[in-house]
């Protein structure tokens, strides 16, 4: 579409915690918008690291072995392919994701929280 | 570095326009900032799509053949492959960048304000 994607429509659009929906694709790769609240799963993306850039609220991701990286509105980090980590937040986040495509939400450890194809928003 | 990246924070080292800094690394793209204004040249990337979220200020994209897609903070646009594009900003304006690391800013225009080798802040 030759439009303007504007995040905070796209987000309202988005009832529930750890949906995560695509808004953008660039190559092979989705820009994916979710929500979150409480304590994601552990888990890693083997072949990918994956963007994690917060919109409004605040996270946490942990990450085995690691110092936990709090993240703010208007800051991003890259976890890196094969670090184990859970993303966590005390009260409601929007971040933006970015990953290639093919990049399952839960990686490893599929369960209850697993999308394994995002809608489009 | 295990660390947040602070992109106010990155965007205050950059002092001139249209001068790409890379602040982060996904597998092999580069995430980039820029300030822009004015008008930067014509030029396409054959080989890649190349996503631009407004941070701070607006812009417009211009592009051969299609419509100006004008861009908010908050808002993004991904131009693709092959699409002759003009980044214009007619007050300062700062974006986030994103594509392959080999991408040169100016494409298939190079000339003076192509960056071949943008720093990392």
């Amino acid at each position: 579409m030759n439009k303007a994607i504007r995040l905070a429509e796209k987000l309202d659009k988005i009832d529930g915690y750890w949906t995560p929906a695509i808004v953008a694709a660039l190559n092979d790769y989705h820009v994916k918008l979710v929500k979150l609240r409480g304590e994601f799963t552990w888990h890693r993306h083997a072949d990918t690291d994956e963007l994690f850039l917060v919109l409004a609220g605040s996270m946490t991701i942990c990450m085995r072995g690691r110092a936990d990286v709090s993240l703010a509105k208007g800051e991003l980090f890259v976890v890196p392919r094969g670090v184990e980590h859970k993303p966590v937040a005390g009260h409601e986040c929007h971040i933006l994701l970015l990953a290639p495509a093919t990049t399952v939400n839960t990686g490893d450890a599929p369960g209850e929280l697993t999308v394994e194809e995002p809608r489009w928003l």
